[in-house]
Protein backbone atom coordinates (compact mmCIF):
# COMPACT_ATOMS: atom_id res chain seq x y z
CA UNK A 1 0.00 0.00 0.00
CA UNK A 2 1.39 3.31 -0.92
CA UNK A 3 0.29 6.27 1.13
CA UNK A 4 0.49 10.06 0.43
CA UNK A 5 3.85 11.49 1.31
CA UNK A 6 3.58 15.02 2.71
CA UNK A 7 7.13 16.90 3.17
CA UNK A 8 5.75 19.65 5.65
CA UNK A 9 6.04 18.81 9.42
CA UNK A 10 4.52 22.31 10.16
CA UNK A 11 0.88 20.82 8.47
CA UNK A 12 0.21 18.11 12.31
CA UNK A 13 0.38 20.97 14.34
CA UNK A 14 -2.49 23.27 12.23
CA UNK A 15 -6.08 22.74 13.68
CA UNK A 16 -7.37 23.43 10.61
CA UNK A 17 -6.32 23.05 6.67
CA UNK A 18 -8.12 25.68 4.73
CA UNK A 19 -7.72 24.48 1.27
CA UNK A 20 -8.57 28.08 -0.10
CA UNK A 21 -8.61 27.04 -4.19
CA UNK A 22 -11.08 24.37 -3.47
CA UNK A 23 -12.95 25.75 -1.07
CA UNK A 24 -12.44 23.05 1.09
CA UNK A 25 -11.41 22.04 4.15
CA UNK A 26 -10.60 19.69 7.15
CA UNK A 27 -13.23 22.01 9.48
CA UNK A 28 -15.58 22.03 7.11
CA UNK A 29 -15.78 19.11 5.17
CA UNK A 30 -15.59 15.22 6.14
CA UNK A 31 -12.87 14.53 3.32
CA UNK A 32 -12.01 10.79 4.03
CA UNK A 33 -16.03 10.03 3.83
CA UNK A 34 -16.09 12.19 0.54
CA UNK A 35 -12.75 11.59 -1.16
CA UNK A 36 -11.00 8.63 0.69
CA UNK A 37 -11.63 5.80 -2.28
CA UNK A 38 -10.12 7.85 -4.81
CA UNK A 39 -7.52 6.07 -6.89
CA UNK A 40 -7.25 8.18 -9.99
CA UNK A 41 -7.13 11.73 -10.81
CA UNK A 42 -7.75 13.46 -13.95
CA UNK A 43 -6.23 16.37 -14.44
CA UNK A 44 -6.42 18.99 -17.08
CA UNK A 45 -6.20 22.71 -17.55
CA UNK A 46 -9.94 23.47 -19.14
CA UNK A 47 -12.99 22.81 -16.63
CA UNK A 48 -15.22 22.16 -19.24
CA UNK A 49 -12.82 19.42 -20.56
CA UNK A 50 -12.60 18.01 -17.17
CA UNK A 51 -16.37 18.20 -16.64
CA UNK A 52 -17.08 16.07 -20.09
CA UNK A 53 -13.89 13.42 -19.38
CA UNK A 54 -16.39 13.05 -16.00
CA UNK A 55 -19.38 11.96 -17.98
CA UNK A 56 -17.73 9.75 -20.58
CA UNK A 57 -16.02 7.74 -17.56
CA UNK A 58 -19.46 7.40 -15.79
CA UNK A 59 -20.52 5.66 -18.52
CA UNK A 60 -17.14 4.13 -19.43
CA UNK A 61 -17.06 2.59 -15.71
CA UNK A 62 -21.01 1.86 -15.73
CA UNK A 63 -20.93 4.10 -13.02
CA UNK A 64 -23.43 6.73 -14.23
CA UNK A 65 -25.45 8.41 -17.36
CA UNK A 66 -22.46 9.86 -19.44
CA UNK A 67 -25.45 12.56 -20.29
CA UNK A 68 -25.86 13.25 -16.70
CA UNK A 69 -25.33 16.87 -15.14
CA UNK A 70 -22.47 16.05 -11.96
CA UNK A 71 -21.73 18.27 -9.51
CA UNK A 72 -19.42 20.72 -9.43
CA UNK A 73 -17.10 19.63 -5.88
CA UNK A 74 -15.81 23.53 -6.08
CA UNK A 75 -18.97 24.94 -6.48
CA UNK A 76 -18.07 27.61 -4.17
CA UNK A 77 -15.04 29.03 -5.87
CA UNK A 78 -14.25 29.68 -9.53
CA UNK A 79 -10.39 28.96 -9.36
CA UNK A 80 -10.86 25.15 -10.28
CA UNK A 81 -13.27 22.83 -10.98
CA UNK A 82 -13.56 19.69 -9.51
CA UNK A 83 -16.08 16.01 -10.26
CA UNK A 84 -16.35 12.94 -8.60
CA UNK A 85 -17.29 9.31 -10.04
CA UNK A 86 -16.89 5.89 -7.81
CA UNK A 87 -12.98 5.56 -7.60
CA UNK A 88 -12.19 8.87 -10.52
CA UNK A 89 -11.35 12.29 -9.75
CA UNK A 90 -11.77 14.76 -12.20
CA UNK A 91 -10.20 18.54 -11.67
CA UNK A 92 -9.16 21.25 -13.88
CA UNK A 93 -6.07 23.66 -13.26
CA UNK A 94 -6.12 26.16 -15.47
CA UNK A 95 -3.03 27.46 -17.75
CA UNK A 96 0.89 27.07 -16.96
CA UNK A 97 2.69 26.07 -14.39
CA UNK A 98 1.77 28.60 -11.38
CA UNK A 99 -1.74 27.72 -12.00
CA UNK A 100 -1.64 23.66 -11.58
CA UNK A 101 1.04 24.52 -9.00
CA UNK A 102 -1.39 25.75 -6.81
CA UNK A 103 -4.05 23.39 -7.73
CA UNK A 104 -1.75 20.23 -7.29
CA UNK A 105 -0.81 21.43 -3.43
CA UNK A 106 -4.23 21.56 -2.49
CA UNK A 107 -4.58 18.04 -4.33
CA UNK A 108 -1.90 16.69 -2.71
CA UNK A 109 -3.33 17.81 0.79
CA UNK A 110 -6.57 16.39 0.00
CA UNK A 111 -5.34 13.05 -1.15
CA UNK A 112 -3.41 13.04 2.84
CA UNK A 113 -6.04 14.55 4.69
CA UNK A 114 -8.56 12.08 2.97
CA UNK A 115 -6.32 8.94 3.70
CA UNK A 116 -5.79 7.86 0.05
CA UNK A 117 -3.78 5.06 -0.70
CA UNK A 118 -2.56 3.80 -4.41
CA UNK A 119 -3.90 6.95 -6.14
CA UNK A 120 -2.45 7.75 -9.72
CA UNK A 121 -2.41 10.80 -11.23
CA UNK A 122 -2.41 11.58 -14.99
CA UNK A 123 -2.48 14.88 -17.13
CA UNK A 124 -4.90 14.99 -19.83
CA UNK A 125 -4.11 18.04 -22.32
CA UNK A 126 -3.38 19.60 -25.55
CA UNK A 127 0.26 20.73 -26.39
CA UNK A 128 1.73 21.72 -29.73
CA UNK A 129 3.30 18.66 -31.54
CA UNK A 130 7.28 19.01 -33.26
CA UNK A 131 7.15 16.47 -36.47
CA UNK A 132 3.98 15.03 -35.58
CA UNK A 133 0.66 14.54 -37.76
CA UNK A 134 -1.58 16.64 -35.62
CA UNK A 135 -3.54 14.72 -33.98
CA UNK A 136 -0.91 12.61 -32.26
CA UNK A 137 -1.16 11.65 -28.84
CA UNK A 138 1.93 11.99 -27.03
CA UNK A 139 3.05 10.09 -23.33
CA UNK A 140 5.90 12.08 -21.76
CA UNK A 141 8.48 10.17 -21.17
CA UNK A 142 10.91 13.05 -19.77
CA UNK A 143 9.35 16.80 -18.79
CA UNK A 144 11.88 18.83 -20.01
CA UNK A 145 12.80 22.84 -19.50
CA UNK A 146 13.30 25.69 -22.11
CA UNK A 147 17.38 24.33 -22.41
CA UNK A 148 15.83 20.33 -22.92
CA UNK A 149 17.22 19.56 -18.99
CA UNK A 150 14.99 17.48 -17.24
CA UNK A 151 14.43 19.36 -14.37
CA UNK A 152 12.36 22.14 -12.52
CA UNK A 153 13.49 25.08 -10.93
CA UNK A 154 11.88 25.96 -7.70
CA UNK A 155 12.06 29.43 -6.08
CA UNK A 156 12.28 28.94 -1.98
CA UNK A 157 13.04 32.12 -0.14
CA UNK A 158 14.61 33.80 -3.18
CA UNK A 159 16.75 30.82 -3.84
CA UNK A 160 16.36 27.91 -6.73
CA UNK A 161 16.13 24.40 -5.82
CA UNK A 162 16.21 21.95 -8.77
CA UNK A 163 13.88 19.14 -8.33
CA UNK A 164 14.12 16.07 -11.14
CA UNK A 165 11.23 15.99 -13.66
CA UNK A 166 10.85 11.89 -13.78
CA UNK A 167 7.85 10.14 -14.79
CA UNK A 168 6.77 6.47 -14.14
CA UNK A 169 8.21 4.76 -16.88
CA UNK A 170 6.12 1.39 -16.02
CA UNK A 171 2.76 3.38 -16.64
CA UNK A 172 3.87 4.96 -19.86
CA UNK A 173 4.19 1.79 -21.59
CA UNK A 174 1.30 0.35 -20.32
CA UNK A 175 -0.73 3.53 -21.49
CA UNK A 176 1.24 3.25 -24.59
CA UNK A 177 -0.10 -0.42 -24.74
CA UNK A 178 -3.71 0.36 -24.29
CA UNK A 179 -3.43 3.02 -27.41
CA UNK A 180 -2.56 -0.36 -29.25
CA UNK A 181 -5.46 -2.16 -27.99
CA UNK A 182 -7.77 1.31 -28.92
CA UNK A 183 -5.82 1.70 -32.22
CA UNK A 184 -7.71 4.36 -33.01
CA UNK A 185 -4.82 6.99 -33.21
CA UNK A 186 -1.30 7.37 -33.11
CA UNK A 187 0.46 7.83 -29.75
CA UNK A 188 4.09 7.97 -29.65
CA UNK A 189 6.82 8.17 -26.29
CA UNK A 190 8.73 11.27 -25.86
CA UNK A 191 9.83 13.71 -24.28
CA UNK A 192 7.67 17.27 -23.44
CA UNK A 193 8.80 20.84 -23.31
CA UNK A 194 7.59 22.63 -20.38
CA UNK A 195 7.52 26.29 -21.22
CA UNK A 196 6.41 29.70 -19.06
CA UNK A 197 5.22 31.61 -21.98
CA UNK A 198 2.68 30.42 -24.78
CA UNK A 199 4.33 32.44 -27.63
CA UNK A 200 7.80 33.83 -27.36
CA UNK A 201 8.77 30.79 -24.78
CA UNK A 202 7.86 28.48 -27.88
CA UNK A 203 9.15 30.37 -30.37
CA UNK A 204 5.66 31.52 -32.40
CA UNK A 205 5.85 34.27 -34.74
CA UNK A 206 2.43 35.12 -34.03
CA UNK A 207 2.14 37.10 -30.58
CA UNK A 208 2.59 40.33 -29.73
CA UNK A 209 6.03 40.97 -29.82
CA UNK A 210 8.69 38.29 -31.74
CA UNK A 211 12.06 39.63 -32.11
CA UNK A 212 13.31 36.54 -33.91
CA UNK A 213 13.53 35.62 -37.51
CA UNK A 214 11.87 32.19 -38.73
CA UNK A 215 15.28 30.67 -39.79
CA UNK A 216 15.92 31.10 -36.25
CA UNK A 217 12.17 30.24 -34.81
CA UNK A 218 12.73 26.37 -36.64
CA UNK A 219 15.97 26.05 -35.37
CA UNK A 220 15.12 26.01 -32.25
CA UNK A 221 12.41 23.67 -32.44
CA UNK A 222 14.87 21.02 -34.50
CA UNK A 223 16.99 20.99 -31.69
CA UNK A 224 14.51 20.16 -29.67
CA UNK A 225 13.21 17.65 -31.91
CA UNK A 226 17.04 16.44 -31.50
CA UNK A 227 17.07 16.75 -27.76
CA UNK A 228 13.94 13.86 -28.42
CA UNK A 229 11.45 16.88 -27.74
CA UNK A 230 8.19 15.89 -29.35
CA UNK A 231 5.39 18.32 -27.42
CA UNK A 232 5.09 21.72 -26.30
CA UNK A 233 3.03 22.53 -23.53
CA UNK A 234 3.00 24.31 -20.04
CA UNK A 235 2.43 22.32 -16.75
CA UNK A 236 3.79 19.43 -16.95
CA UNK A 237 7.46 20.02 -15.23
CA UNK A 238 6.32 21.26 -11.64
CA UNK A 239 3.86 18.37 -12.29
CA UNK A 240 5.65 15.43 -12.78
CA UNK A 241 8.28 17.01 -9.69
CA UNK A 242 5.29 17.17 -7.03
CA UNK A 243 4.04 14.16 -8.22
CA UNK A 244 7.61 12.52 -7.75
CA UNK A 245 8.01 14.21 -4.24
CA UNK A 246 4.61 13.14 -3.16
CA UNK A 247 5.53 9.52 -4.19
CA UNK A 248 2.42 9.25 -6.42
CA UNK A 249 2.30 7.58 -9.33
CA UNK A 250 2.06 10.07 -12.62
CA UNK A 251 1.75 10.58 -16.37
CA UNK A 252 0.72 13.03 -18.65
CA UNK A 253 -0.96 12.38 -21.71
CA UNK A 254 -1.43 14.93 -24.54
CA UNK A 255 -2.51 15.47 -27.81
CA UNK A 256 -0.81 17.61 -30.03
CA UNK A 257 -3.35 20.26 -32.28
CA UNK A 258 -0.43 21.38 -34.82
CA UNK A 259 2.48 20.85 -36.00
CA UNK A 260 4.92 23.47 -34.93
CA UNK A 261 7.22 22.82 -37.92
CA UNK A 262 4.50 23.65 -40.49
CA UNK A 263 3.03 26.84 -38.27
CA UNK A 264 2.44 28.44 -35.05
CA UNK A 265 -1.68 29.69 -35.44
CA UNK A 266 -4.22 26.34 -34.20
CA UNK A 267 -6.28 26.53 -37.29
CA UNK A 268 -8.28 23.57 -37.41
CA UNK A 269 -12.20 23.52 -37.16
CA UNK A 270 -13.66 23.51 -34.22
CA UNK A 271 -14.92 19.54 -34.79
CA UNK A 272 -11.70 18.14 -35.76
CA UNK A 273 -10.08 20.21 -32.38
CA UNK A 274 -13.18 18.43 -30.41
CA UNK A 275 -11.95 15.20 -31.93
CA UNK A 276 -8.15 15.70 -30.99
CA UNK A 277 -8.88 16.73 -27.33
CA UNK A 278 -11.61 13.59 -26.72
CA UNK A 279 -7.78 11.17 -27.89
CA UNK A 280 -6.21 11.82 -24.44
CA UNK A 281 -9.48 11.07 -22.09
CA UNK A 282 -10.57 7.93 -23.90
CA UNK A 283 -6.87 6.54 -23.87
CA UNK A 284 -7.25 7.38 -19.80
CA UNK A 285 -10.69 6.22 -19.45
CA UNK A 286 -9.77 2.41 -21.25
CA UNK A 287 -6.27 2.40 -18.47
CA UNK A 288 -8.99 2.81 -15.84
CA UNK A 289 -11.33 0.50 -16.61
CA UNK A 290 -8.60 -2.02 -17.31
CA UNK A 291 -6.99 -1.54 -14.06
CA UNK A 292 -10.13 -1.66 -12.54
CA UNK A 293 -11.18 -5.11 -13.85
CA UNK A 294 -7.80 -6.62 -13.19
CA UNK B 1 -3.18 59.96 -29.37
CA UNK B 2 -1.38 56.92 -27.71
CA UNK B 3 -1.88 53.24 -30.26
CA UNK B 4 -1.04 50.71 -29.77
CA UNK B 5 2.93 49.77 -30.43
CA UNK B 6 3.31 46.01 -31.65
CA UNK B 7 6.76 44.29 -32.42
CA UNK B 8 6.36 42.03 -34.23
CA UNK B 9 7.03 42.38 -37.94
CA UNK B 10 6.02 39.35 -38.71
CA UNK B 11 2.15 40.31 -38.04
CA UNK B 12 1.59 42.30 -40.71
CA UNK B 13 2.24 39.74 -43.42
CA UNK B 14 -0.50 36.93 -42.02
CA UNK B 15 -3.91 37.05 -43.78
CA UNK B 16 -5.68 36.20 -40.45
CA UNK B 17 -4.60 36.48 -36.81
CA UNK B 18 -6.84 33.92 -34.98
CA UNK B 19 -6.70 34.53 -30.98
CA UNK B 20 -7.09 31.64 -29.84
CA UNK B 21 -7.63 31.24 -26.26
CA UNK B 22 -10.59 34.22 -26.74
CA UNK B 23 -11.96 32.59 -29.30
CA UNK B 24 -11.82 35.63 -31.68
CA UNK B 25 -10.13 36.51 -34.78
CA UNK B 26 -9.40 39.12 -37.51
CA UNK B 27 -11.51 36.91 -39.76
CA UNK B 28 -14.22 36.10 -38.26
CA UNK B 29 -14.84 39.20 -36.05
CA UNK B 30 -15.03 43.01 -37.23
CA UNK B 31 -12.59 43.87 -34.27
CA UNK B 32 -12.67 47.39 -34.99
CA UNK B 33 -16.69 47.29 -34.81
CA UNK B 34 -16.43 45.95 -31.59
CA UNK B 35 -13.78 47.41 -29.89
CA UNK B 36 -12.50 50.33 -31.74
CA UNK B 37 -14.10 52.15 -28.70
CA UNK B 38 -12.09 50.78 -26.06
CA UNK B 39 -10.39 53.16 -23.43
CA UNK B 40 -10.17 51.43 -20.20
CA UNK B 41 -9.51 47.59 -19.79
CA UNK B 42 -9.53 46.29 -16.33
CA UNK B 43 -7.75 42.70 -15.66
CA UNK B 44 -8.15 40.14 -13.10
CA UNK B 45 -7.32 36.58 -12.40
CA UNK B 46 -11.42 35.46 -11.62
CA UNK B 47 -14.01 35.51 -14.26
CA UNK B 48 -16.81 35.86 -11.61
CA UNK B 49 -15.27 39.06 -10.28
CA UNK B 50 -14.44 40.59 -13.97
CA UNK B 51 -18.91 39.77 -14.65
CA UNK B 52 -19.18 41.58 -11.53
CA UNK B 53 -17.34 44.56 -12.41
CA UNK B 54 -18.54 44.77 -15.63
CA UNK B 55 -22.20 44.99 -13.82
CA UNK B 56 -20.32 47.67 -11.10
CA UNK B 57 -19.34 49.72 -13.88
CA UNK B 58 -22.37 49.93 -15.99
CA UNK B 59 -24.43 51.35 -13.02
CA UNK B 60 -21.51 53.68 -12.27
CA UNK B 61 -21.51 55.13 -15.73
CA UNK B 62 -25.01 55.26 -16.37
CA UNK B 63 -24.81 52.87 -19.34
CA UNK B 64 -26.55 49.97 -18.09
CA UNK B 65 -28.67 47.87 -15.30
CA UNK B 66 -26.02 46.35 -12.42
CA UNK B 67 -27.85 43.82 -12.18
CA UNK B 68 -28.62 42.84 -15.97
CA UNK B 69 -26.67 39.65 -17.15
CA UNK B 70 -24.01 41.28 -19.09
CA UNK B 71 -22.90 38.80 -22.54
CA UNK B 72 -19.40 36.83 -22.20
CA UNK B 73 -17.69 37.63 -25.82
CA UNK B 74 -15.54 34.71 -24.72
CA UNK B 75 -18.38 32.38 -24.73
CA UNK B 76 -17.01 30.02 -27.00
CA UNK B 77 -13.96 29.09 -24.58
CA UNK B 78 -13.25 28.34 -21.26
CA UNK B 79 -10.15 29.64 -21.14
CA UNK B 80 -10.86 33.52 -19.95
CA UNK B 81 -14.36 35.56 -19.98
CA UNK B 82 -14.91 38.75 -21.06
CA UNK B 83 -17.21 41.79 -20.84
CA UNK B 84 -18.03 44.92 -22.08
CA UNK B 85 -19.84 48.34 -21.61
CA UNK B 86 -19.47 51.54 -23.24
CA UNK B 87 -15.00 52.03 -23.64
CA UNK B 88 -14.93 49.59 -20.57
CA UNK B 89 -13.43 45.94 -21.78
CA UNK B 90 -13.19 43.48 -18.65
CA UNK B 91 -11.28 40.16 -18.91
CA UNK B 92 -10.54 37.47 -16.83
CA UNK B 93 -6.68 35.92 -17.07
CA UNK B 94 -7.01 32.87 -14.35
CA UNK B 95 -3.89 32.83 -12.22
CA UNK B 96 0.10 32.75 -12.24
CA UNK B 97 2.48 34.69 -15.18
CA UNK B 98 1.80 32.47 -18.12
CA UNK B 99 -1.69 32.57 -17.71
CA UNK B 100 -1.97 36.28 -17.92
CA UNK B 101 0.71 36.48 -20.11
CA UNK B 102 -1.20 34.38 -22.99
CA UNK B 103 -4.03 36.44 -22.48
CA UNK B 104 -1.59 39.87 -22.89
CA UNK B 105 -0.34 38.51 -25.88
CA UNK B 106 -4.41 38.13 -27.53
CA UNK B 107 -5.33 41.36 -25.61
CA UNK B 108 -2.94 43.58 -26.91
CA UNK B 109 -3.07 42.04 -30.75
CA UNK B 110 -7.14 42.46 -30.55
CA UNK B 111 -6.16 46.33 -29.28
CA UNK B 112 -4.18 46.51 -32.21
CA UNK B 113 -6.61 44.82 -34.57
CA UNK B 114 -8.98 47.52 -33.27
CA UNK B 115 -7.34 50.29 -33.38
CA UNK B 116 -8.10 51.15 -30.11
CA UNK B 117 -6.22 54.75 -29.04
CA UNK B 118 -5.05 55.85 -25.36
CA UNK B 119 -5.60 52.70 -23.78
CA UNK B 120 -5.62 52.08 -19.89
CA UNK B 121 -5.11 48.68 -18.52
CA UNK B 122 -5.98 48.15 -14.83
CA UNK B 123 -5.52 44.99 -12.53
CA UNK B 124 -7.52 44.30 -9.68
CA UNK B 125 -6.43 41.31 -7.87
CA UNK B 126 -5.96 40.32 -4.15
CA UNK B 127 -2.61 39.45 -2.53
CA UNK B 128 -0.95 38.25 0.56
CA UNK B 129 -0.13 41.52 2.21
CA UNK B 130 3.22 42.49 4.49
CA UNK B 131 2.67 44.45 7.92
CA UNK B 132 -0.61 45.75 6.55
CA UNK B 133 -4.24 45.46 8.04
CA UNK B 134 -6.08 43.05 6.14
CA UNK B 135 -8.31 44.74 3.36
CA UNK B 136 -5.92 47.24 2.71
CA UNK B 137 -5.50 48.19 -0.78
CA UNK B 138 -1.79 48.04 -2.46
CA UNK B 139 -1.12 50.68 -5.85
CA UNK B 140 2.18 48.98 -7.09
CA UNK B 141 5.08 51.14 -7.42
CA UNK B 142 7.47 48.63 -8.65
CA UNK B 143 7.06 44.92 -8.91
CA UNK B 144 9.62 43.05 -8.35
CA UNK B 145 10.71 39.09 -8.67
CA UNK B 146 11.33 36.64 -5.54
CA UNK B 147 14.97 38.72 -5.06
CA UNK B 148 13.12 41.82 -4.89
CA UNK B 149 15.08 43.23 -8.04
CA UNK B 150 11.96 45.22 -10.48
CA UNK B 151 12.57 42.81 -13.45
CA UNK B 152 11.22 39.91 -15.15
CA UNK B 153 12.82 37.56 -17.12
CA UNK B 154 11.66 36.00 -20.41
CA UNK B 155 12.67 33.49 -21.92
CA UNK B 156 13.44 33.27 -25.45
CA UNK B 157 14.50 30.47 -27.90
CA UNK B 158 16.40 29.06 -24.32
CA UNK B 159 17.72 32.57 -23.84
CA UNK B 160 16.38 34.77 -20.95
CA UNK B 161 15.91 38.10 -21.54
CA UNK B 162 15.69 41.35 -18.48
CA UNK B 163 12.40 43.50 -18.79
CA UNK B 164 11.71 46.48 -16.77
CA UNK B 165 8.67 46.22 -14.48
CA UNK B 166 8.23 49.73 -14.11
CA UNK B 167 4.59 51.05 -14.02
CA UNK B 168 3.03 54.44 -14.80
CA UNK B 169 4.01 56.65 -11.83
CA UNK B 170 1.25 59.40 -12.66
CA UNK B 171 -1.48 57.07 -12.56
CA UNK B 172 -0.57 55.33 -9.54
CA UNK B 173 -0.86 59.12 -8.00
CA UNK B 174 -3.56 59.77 -9.37
CA UNK B 175 -5.20 56.49 -8.26
CA UNK B 176 -4.29 57.12 -4.90
CA UNK B 177 -6.27 60.49 -4.84
CA UNK B 178 -9.25 58.81 -6.12
CA UNK B 179 -8.78 56.49 -2.78
CA UNK B 180 -8.75 59.67 -0.76
CA UNK B 181 -11.81 61.01 -2.33
CA UNK B 182 -13.67 57.57 -1.97
CA UNK B 183 -12.26 57.70 2.06
CA UNK B 184 -13.60 54.36 3.04
CA UNK B 185 -10.38 52.08 3.17
CA UNK B 186 -6.87 52.22 3.56
CA UNK B 187 -4.98 52.67 0.53
CA UNK B 188 -1.03 52.80 -0.16
CA UNK B 189 1.82 52.72 -3.03
CA UNK B 190 4.28 50.28 -2.54
CA UNK B 191 6.17 47.43 -4.16
CA UNK B 192 4.63 44.04 -4.80
CA UNK B 193 6.77 41.28 -5.01
CA UNK B 194 5.66 38.90 -7.98
CA UNK B 195 5.87 35.10 -7.38
CA UNK B 196 5.53 31.90 -9.39
CA UNK B 197 4.61 29.93 -6.17
CA UNK B 198 1.70 30.45 -3.96
CA UNK B 199 3.46 27.92 -1.49
CA UNK B 200 6.78 27.91 -1.35
CA UNK B 201 7.50 30.59 -3.61
CA UNK B 202 5.92 32.87 -0.67
CA UNK B 203 7.36 31.47 2.20
CA UNK B 204 4.22 29.66 3.17
CA UNK B 205 4.25 27.08 6.05
CA UNK B 206 1.15 25.23 4.42
CA UNK B 207 1.72 24.02 1.54
CA UNK B 208 2.44 20.03 0.45
CA UNK B 209 5.97 20.80 1.24
CA UNK B 210 7.99 23.15 3.13
CA UNK B 211 11.17 22.65 3.88
CA UNK B 212 12.08 26.14 6.31
CA UNK B 213 11.16 27.08 9.42
CA UNK B 214 9.00 29.65 10.93
CA UNK B 215 11.82 31.85 12.05
CA UNK B 216 13.33 31.71 8.15
CA UNK B 217 9.90 32.61 6.64
CA UNK B 218 9.44 35.56 8.82
CA UNK B 219 12.88 36.74 8.21
CA UNK B 220 12.66 36.37 4.26
CA UNK B 221 9.51 38.13 4.66
CA UNK B 222 11.45 40.81 6.63
CA UNK B 223 13.80 41.44 4.03
CA UNK B 224 10.91 41.82 1.63
CA UNK B 225 8.88 44.36 3.41
CA UNK B 226 12.78 46.26 4.18
CA UNK B 227 12.94 46.28 0.18
CA UNK B 228 9.66 48.10 0.19
CA UNK B 229 7.11 45.37 -0.37
CA UNK B 230 3.74 45.80 0.70
CA UNK B 231 2.51 43.20 -1.15
CA UNK B 232 2.93 39.70 -2.78
CA UNK B 233 0.87 38.25 -5.93
CA UNK B 234 1.28 36.48 -8.74
CA UNK B 235 1.00 38.26 -11.92
CA UNK B 236 2.15 41.91 -11.84
CA UNK B 237 5.75 41.40 -13.65
CA UNK B 238 4.53 40.06 -16.78
CA UNK B 239 1.93 42.39 -16.69
CA UNK B 240 3.77 45.60 -15.80
CA UNK B 241 7.12 44.38 -18.48
CA UNK B 242 4.15 43.68 -21.48
CA UNK B 243 2.27 46.65 -21.21
CA UNK B 244 5.41 48.96 -21.14
CA UNK B 245 6.73 47.29 -24.72
CA UNK B 246 3.40 47.71 -25.94
CA UNK B 247 3.57 51.55 -24.75
CA UNK B 248 0.06 51.55 -22.44
CA UNK B 249 -0.77 53.04 -19.49
CA UNK B 250 -0.76 50.56 -16.37
CA UNK B 251 -1.59 50.08 -12.82
CA UNK B 252 -1.67 47.39 -10.42
CA UNK B 253 -4.61 47.56 -7.50
CA UNK B 254 -4.73 45.11 -5.22
CA UNK B 255 -5.92 44.25 -1.74
CA UNK B 256 -4.22 42.41 0.87
CA UNK B 257 -6.43 39.30 2.26
CA UNK B 258 -4.52 38.67 5.49
CA UNK B 259 -1.66 40.07 7.17
CA UNK B 260 1.78 37.49 6.06
CA UNK B 261 3.17 38.46 8.71
CA UNK B 262 0.46 36.90 11.32
CA UNK B 263 0.13 34.27 9.13
CA UNK B 264 -0.30 31.92 5.90
CA UNK B 265 -3.74 30.70 5.82
CA UNK B 266 -6.99 32.39 4.13
CA UNK B 267 -9.67 32.15 7.25
CA UNK B 268 -11.16 35.52 6.99
CA UNK B 269 -15.50 34.67 6.80
CA UNK B 270 -16.87 34.99 2.99
CA UNK B 271 -18.83 38.12 3.71
CA UNK B 272 -15.62 39.99 4.89
CA UNK B 273 -13.44 38.85 2.02
CA UNK B 274 -15.70 39.72 -0.56
CA UNK B 275 -16.12 43.05 1.32
CA UNK B 276 -12.12 43.02 0.57
CA UNK B 277 -12.49 42.23 -2.80
CA UNK B 278 -14.85 45.22 -3.67
CA UNK B 279 -12.34 47.40 -3.39
CA UNK B 280 -10.09 47.55 -6.05
CA UNK B 281 -12.85 47.37 -8.25
CA UNK B 282 -14.56 50.90 -5.97
CA UNK B 283 -11.46 52.24 -6.88
CA UNK B 284 -11.15 51.36 -10.35
CA UNK B 285 -14.57 52.09 -10.67
CA UNK B 286 -14.45 55.57 -9.48
CA UNK B 287 -11.42 56.21 -11.29
CA UNK B 288 -12.25 55.79 -14.40
CA UNK B 289 -16.02 57.56 -13.85
CA UNK B 290 -13.51 60.63 -12.80
CA UNK B 291 -11.15 60.60 -15.80
CA UNK B 292 -14.69 59.85 -18.40
CA UNK B 293 -16.29 63.22 -16.94
CA UNK B 294 -13.22 65.48 -17.07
Amino acid sequence: VTSIHLSNPHLNSMKEDILYHFDLGTGSHDLPAMFGDVKFVCVGGSPWRMKAFIQYIAGELGLGDPNADYPNICAGTDRYSMYKVGPVLSVSHGMGIPSIAIMLHELIKLLYHAKCTNVTVLRIGTSGGIGLEPGTVVITKQSVDALFKPQFEQVILGKTVVRSTDLDEELAQQLLQCSKEIDEFQTVIGNTMCTTDFYEGQARLDGAFCSYTEKEKLSYLKDAYEAGVRNIEMESSVFAAMCKLSGIRAAVVCVTLLNRLEGDQISSSHDLLVNYQQRPQKLVGYFIKKQLQV
